[in-house]
């Protein structure tokens, strides 16, 4: 049951060469993956709308009747990404619908299938967009002037300019449960298929720009070189200790290089920073490390080091309540153990949760590779998610 | 007399906002440097060729008489270089001819003043295109199809396919001395405003590819991680240490990431090594310290290195008789001392010198800065570099 509707969507956007993913918001294959949401909806007589923001919505029920319990994910994925990422929340969300009716469950409020529009920002580079919008962090006419690689707006994509924040739509939800592929190995090392988050980590993104002076690489003396490349290289390496030493994570895997040529000492490298921790105060100190270290370097090296932040995302707790409430009822329909992990992803659960109760479902990645084609997880695993699901819409839709 | 003359060029090709020079071959800045070129040897009443390649020659005296001594430089910069590397030599070429006519010296041999094109290779990528072409090191099929950023191919700008090898011209052509600004502080430090060179350093380029395992930065646990960027960056490191332990340059001035994003633990990163030693045996070890500290972190990371050679370019010993006979004309003539350098960079003079006896003048450059618009030579050096260029042209031609 499972494999059969996975199998409807398997091939869409799929890069033949690489196994991976093409699935841009609004490009072919995610419309017609929209398609394939729309048919799948019909099938079940739930009628679609959408909130103008490129989110669309399937409903069991009126939502008008207030209090609806929501459920899904987004269908696009990063460049050559993977295919759980998003698109295994939304077909989880039509298989659990499926799974409560068979067994007679009678909903007492209205339930409400969800594909969010641009979550992983690798279009118009803003994550979570169509959330945002929804929510209103995301001024629509700021929106609607994104521009992606190929010069097109936002507003040319969407055929409108974005409708922007719904309140009334909100306050129809009575709460938001999304199921996603878990993007770490926490559920493979303790043997347990599903999981149920606690916490998006706080996530900050920091551009570092070392400079130094341009000169020749054949006849510069080393002593006499001003190379921001070591700074950059003694920071990188930083970067990661500072990480490990606090549990905490710490990427740079983006850099730009002034002139960029193998005969030339650069005269600027830009880094950027990608940290995250568990708490505010061990990212703060992270970055605290990663700097002095950098600025200690850049003396020794005859370079200067500036840093500025890009963004800075702070910590989301998801509803305590919520979440023990479905880890109960999960765990009672399911017979699984439910651990409860936080995640250092963002997603639109987490720009949610600002607004109603909000909950994460993990389903075990057994490599714990993500955003990348060798991203899966086992049909068995992705059953017991749709069980689990079930148990919670049941829970919350059917008390 | 120096000064004048270097301020009808000084402006062409020169980037208002830098201070540095957009000179590539065949652009608008180095057309006009060829007419002023043209200009100059009308005003002396040398007849100019070419010889199918870019290179122009004008000529004191008829060059089938044989034996010439061929004196210059080339007029192309890197983008945004400085002023003196190349363009000095011709300028000090024209002026050491007057220098010679000034003092009633009668040339028993032909002198040819010299433009060799694309010497820096920053249009078409290939260094010393021009002299390669004369002496037969490049095929000119090959360079004909060569296309710069813009798609323009060689021919295209050369407006003719290259001539190719001229054997019956460089046969004409007793001895070539190429003046240049210094590359280094070398002369600085020993206070001469002039030096001879002994050598140009062997020179290779290796492009090292580092791959790991493409990974979600947010979520990839550090323990979890094979990322390049670390294995990069170690060798970043390690390429300095071992240059500078062995007295010899090592500069990794160009990377590509896949897939260079904020939010990901990168697949590959691949950076390029510049290395140069005085000798091959010390090359070898530079290159295998390299890789040795490479491949063994790369161990420790979960990652792979591949090294790659892109090119070699053996050591260019000048010519011993003419570098002596040289050296003591000058300090006869100029009553300065001469001191004999090495370099680490990849000059014309270093293409001819498999084909006909060569030499070197170095002019000091305070700094040692070049490839930037901080190059620089003191007016008072440039014009001892002139006599010096006009004692050599008087031993070689007029004895």
């Amino acid at each position: 049951m499972f494999r059969e509707l996975w199998d409807e969507i398997a091939p869409i956007g799929r890069d033949p060469r690489t196994g991976g993913y093409l699935r841009l918001a609004w490009t072919e294959p995610e419309r017609e993956l929209r398609e394939w949401f729309a048919a799948q909806a019909a099938r079940r007589g739930m009628p679609v709308t959408d909130d103008g923001n490129g989110n669309l919505f399937a409903w069991l029920g009126d939502p008008a009747d207030g209090g609806a319990v929501l459920t899904g994910s987004h269908f696009d994925s990063v460049p050559q990404g993977g295919g759980y990422d998003g698109p295994l929340g939304i077909v989880s969300a039509f298989l659990a619908v499926d799974t409560l009716l068979a067994r007679d469950a009678r909903p007492r409020r209205p339930i409400g299938v969800v594909a969010f529009a641009e979550e992983e920002g690798g279009r118009f580079g803003v994550p979570c967009l169509g959330s945002r919008l929804l929510t209103g962090a995301l001024d629509p006419d700021r929106a609607a002037a994104l521009v992606d690689r190929d010069g097109v707006t936002l507003a040319a994509a969407l055929g409108a300019r974005p409708a922007g924040a719904d309140p009334d739509l909100l306050g129809k939800i009575g709460a938001f449960v999304e199921l996603h592929v878990e993007q770490g190995r926490a559920l493979a090392e303790v043997d347990a298929p599903v999981g149920v988050a606690s916490a998006i980590w706080p996530h900050g993104r920091w551009r570092l720009d070392f400079t130094g002076e341009g000169n020749h690489a054949g006849t510069t003396l080393m002593a006499d070189r001003r190379d921001p490349m070591l700074t950059y290289a003694f920071t990188v390496l930083a970067a990661n200790k500072e990480a490990r030493l606090r549990g905490a994570h710490a990427t740079m895997g983006r850099v730009e290089v002034t002139p960029n040529a193998t005969n030339a000492v650069p005269s600027l490298v830009r880094g950027w920073l990608d940290a995250r921790a568990a708490d505010a105060a061990t990212l703060d100190a992270l970055l605290g490390g990663v700097t002095a270290k950098a600025r200690d370097r850049a003396g020794r090296d005859g370079t200067a080091v500036s840093v500025t932040q890009e963004s800075l995302t702070p910590v989301v707790e998801f509803d305590n309540a919520l979440r023990g409430r479905l880890g109960a009822a999960v765990a009672a329909r399911t017979g699984l153990r439910v651990p409860v992990l936080p995640t250092g992803a963002g997603h639109d659960a987490g720009v949610l949760s600002g607004h109603l109760p909000t909950a994460m479902l993990f389903v075990r990645n057994p490599t714990g590779v993500s955003h990348s084609p060798a991203e899966t997880a086992g049909d068995d695993d992705c059953v017991a998610g749709v069980e689990a699901l079930a148990a919670a819409l049941g829970e919350l839709a059917c008390d």
